[in-house]
């Protein structure tokens, strides 16, 4: 099986398939499933009548019902971190090297729960159930846009904990997640110190988001805005912001990426299509082709309001503050050459989290991927992980 | 003398200014000089019936005129490298720190010379004088636009050497430049071995642009060609594409710095005057502010054709193929946290010139300015840097 058809799957373009590597897969069909949350009120006190976000599970919950670990998506992913719904599916889940019988996290020990978020990225993929600015407004029958109300991490943990007490979960063995997941990782962790005495904070920022990175994330709404089809969140009755929602998209990929994958998956060559880029205003390089494309395969079936709401969460991310509260031990895991949370992010806080009591370890993965070393190399951090779980 | 007022003329933002460091003046006023150059043929065959540059000197030419060291600009840099055309100007050229008498570009033994690039971005700015799709075309009375030919990093370097032709120059000292000046510089050591025995190149991608590098050229693009007043390139009778210049300009400033300048510089401090960010889809933090007014102040003295121009002589550059010819000494001076050329770019070159037999050496110079540390602390290479050019 080819890392390069996992990364297709992530970024939708088939012109940038270059680099692979094993990947086996979890050994079971997996089934999504819908929880309802009515009258849902945000950390900001503004009301949602109704919630509905997808859900998945891998392994058995046991009877004491406490042999459970969360997992929480990155930025533009879903719940589907390992298997696959249907024997066609072209990849399993973002973690599927990890997530199985015998695999790190174990699903023969483990009861492992993974939902959509909140304002989840991927309206338009069948299978993703969320809820945010593109669902209906069951008071006005139509989507909410930009009425719908400014959501956080803490709402995100909010409805994944409702989830859980409505399947009878009470304790969790570890909460993890990459990026955006590892964000909602540590707000659980700060939210719920109970019932939280594990994380795994896969490529964080750690426990609040780098002004840095708040700048990026206003970089990356940009190209939406830009776009006239925006129309100031108001476009469900007309065309889509695709332009803008393929150039945001575009920036996140490459953010998350790095030099060394750019050289291997298309070093200096020319887009082949436009001419010599040294003799012609409009001739592009292989690597600006990969990037639209990606960018536009994406768009697709993305919706570019709640892309706005999930940088927004992202951006007001702190829990720096309730720091004391934390009681979990922490296994930070970065990412060599990741530009968005670079390394040095989670060795000053695990530093910060020792200085408290808290036990915190640091394990880096390597590859050319950069951020998404989190996300494609993660295998490298299996044994450090099951270690951490083990106890 | 602030650090922060040199930053502050850089992004022109009165918000950016918290850093500071002691910088002393050149100590002559500069004065601005017009070369003119007809009947210029591109690298690629276009013909360009009036060239004009700008440019300066700092020092006096020897009788020999074999003292004689060549500053090339970076990307939205101008010809002012070291001091002021004027008692009233805010502040001195952008690596005055090391250019004066007695400093380690000593002007007392050599005549430093610095002009303004071809398609440079600052066509507003009164002391710039360069030539691109903002110039008016003899043929037809009007700008070119996008019908000024592409150019190209060699076909700076052309218009740099009828300069020092027309001067009587026949042989550099060296060549220096930081970023994109450090690109025009290896590609005089690849042109012009026999006039170039020393090369400075400083915050460098090495002998050619990173593919990774082409796409961050391809997204800081792409904010203008987004906008619907650049028309295609035709916005010269109307409004010119102000929003996506600033955009543009924006994501050049925040992949040219790094995480400890936005800390250090903003915090995650909200920008007071829209509300809280959690509360409200439109309240900014003060990260956002200012990486807006930083673009939005640029903006007005850059020319937005200019700036696309710029990024594509960048992205074709490619001297690696012709590295056999390079005769040079090469000093890399790349600096700690860099996002856009990373030090491993220069240690990488710096090995293949070992390799084929030329002396390299790397210092690196650090800070909380990524990038841009190659600028604002570039004294701290200042004891290399003499020594490099002493023998």
């Amino acid at each position: 099986m080819q890392q390069g058809g996992l990364w297709g799957a992530l970024v939708g373009a088939a012109a940038l398939l270059a680099l692979s590597a094993p990947v086996a897969a979890y050994d079971q069909l997996v089934e999504k499933q819908e929880f309802l949350l009515e009258d849902f009120v945000t950390e900001q006190g503004a009301s949602i009548a109704e919630v509905r976000v997808g859900w998945e599970a891998y392994g058995e919950l046991n009877e004491a019902r406490d042999n459970v670990i969360l997992i929480c998506h990155f930025f533009s992913g879903t719940s589907n971190a390992a298997g696959k719904y249907s024997e066609d599916q072209a990849q399993p889940g973002y973690w599927n090297a990890i997530i199985g019988p015998g695999k790190p996290i174990d699903t023969d020990r483990f009861y492992v729960i993974s939902s959509d978020t909140l304002v989840n990225l991927n309206v338009a993929d069948p299978q993703v159930i969320t809820t945010g600015p593109a669902s209906i407004d069951p008071a006005t029958g139509a989507p909410y846009g930009l009425d719908f109300p400014v959501v956080s991490m803490r709402d995100f943990v909010e409805v994944q904990k409702a989830l859980l007490d409505s399947l009878g979960i009470e304790s969790l063995h570890a909460v993890m997640g990459a990026s955006g997941g590892s964000v909602q990782a540590m707000e659980w962790a700060a939210a719920y110190p109970e019932m939280v005495p594990r994380v795994v904070p896969v490529i964080s920022p750690g426990l609040d988001m780098p002004p840095y990175v708040i700048g990026l994330l206003k970089m990356w709404n940009m190209p939406i805005q830009m776009d006239p089809n925006w129309n100031g969140g108001a476009y469900y009755d007309g065309e889509p912001p695709l332009e803008g929602l393929s150039n945001a998209l575009q920036l996140v990929t490459l953010n998350a990426l790095h030099f060394d994958w750019a050289d291997t998956t298309f070093g200096r060559a020319p887009a082949e299509k436009d001419g010599d880029p040294k003799a012609a205003f409009a001739a592009a390089y292989k690597v600006e082709a990969g990037l639209q494309a990606s960018g536009d395969g994406r768009a697709a079936t993305t919706d570019a309001n709640h892309f706005l709401y999930m940088s927004k969460a992202n951006m007001t991310f702190s829990v720096a503050e309730e720091i004391e509260r934390i009681r979990a031990k922490v296994l930070f895991i970065p990412a060599e050459g990741d530009m968005i949370f670079p390394p040095f992010l989670s060795d000053r806080w695990a530093e910060k989290l020792r200085a408290q009591g808290n036990e915190a370890e640091v394990v880096t993965v390597t590859g050319p991927f950069g951020h998404l070393n989190g996300i494609f190399n993660i295998a490298q951090a299996g044994e450090a992980i099951a270690d951490f779980l083990a106890d």
